[in-house]
């Protein structure tokens, strides 16, 4: 599959490894090219599908930049998180409560599949969840466009994901964002970011 | 012990029924006395420890009709959460983010040893943790008085609780209180209140 990875961050690196080591092939988004990278437009341009795995504050301006011909009825899945660290730590959310990154991003570009998954952990557990219990634990995602979110558990079975938690339409990333608050402070309990939810019911 | 539960709803009553039948002398506080409730102030100066279990945005008007003098540095157990219903369901919140409504009352009266607990799970499973997986799944607390995070994991361990997960200071009710909103969608997702997460790490 031709994939766009936008974000070269540690997110972004750790996802397109895994990408390639699983055959795809992948473009690099960057706000310049050079050094493997690709620009946000062209790498875009390239994909049927893209991770946006840029910092949450500088998303929307990603996508701008990658332009609505090149986005097109693309899935986008948002790994992206609105942190905001200009208070130090803890990080607190640039937006919450009654909007989310991912509706942001899907109001400016309507077009866009966008799904919300991978956001609730760290990124060397997203591409590789079988390294924790055996990949008995829970990933939540979201997002208005069924067949997308159907894509998108395919795609995720093969970095090793076996329990998706499907919580609706595209609101959902309300919540699942606003989860990152009580990860930070279980990071900080726990001293290791290799933790996931396994839910009981 | 003598313990107040401030709040009469289904998180009140499951609460005041379960420390009565474990032998504590339980008065149940309300804004009215009668059938077999106290007034908030009465209750409260009975009381060696409370149960917040008012609903969010009653929660301070509650703690003020109790009274400062009622309340002392006694350890109050704050179970409630800020939900806003007026939009309809889902709920958002009242307050989130930078503050809590934790904080809004631990603000409120600076003696009173608030601890955050409970409120990331369904009433039902706050009294009876083991009917859901013999109780293997984790409740987080947190607080800024460590001696009363002792006495609140001593009292619910009689409940049945076996796993709890200190994420620190009372800054940490922010991130509990914004777990709600994707509590609330696993909800709709799972069709049962009764779940709870399991930390794998």
């Amino acid at each position: 599959m031709r994939i766009a990875v936008l974000g070269t961050g540690s997110v972004g690196q750790s996802i397109s490894a895994k990408l390639r080591a699983l055959g795809h092939d992948v473009h690099i988004g960057s706000r310049t090219a050079g050094d493997g990278k690709h620009t946000y437009a062209d790498a875009a341009a390239f994909a049927e599908l893209l991770f946006n795995c840029t910092s949450g504050g500088g998303s929307l301006a990603a996508l701008q930049a990658a332009g609505e011909n090149a986005l097109g009825d693309k899935v986008l899945i948002d790994v992206a998180n609105p942190l905001d660290f200009s208070k130090g730590f803890p990080p607190s959310l640039l937006v919450c409560n009654t909007d989310s990154l991912a509706e942001t991003l899907q109001r400016a570009f309507p077009k866009v599949r966008v799904v919300k998954a991978l956001n609730t952990i760290n990124n060397g557990l997203m591409v590789d969840p079988g390294k924790l219990a055996g990949g008995e634990h829970d990933l939540p995602l979201c997002g208005n466009d069924a067949a997308a979110k159907e894509t998108v558990k395919s795609l995720l079975a093969t970095f090793g994901w076996k329990h998706f938690v499907d919580v609706g339409d595209l609101t959902g990333a309300r919540a699942m964002e606003m989860y990152l608050p009580l990860w930070v402070r279980l990071y900080g309990t726990l001293k290791t970011a290799d933790f996931n939810f396994k839910l009981m019911r």
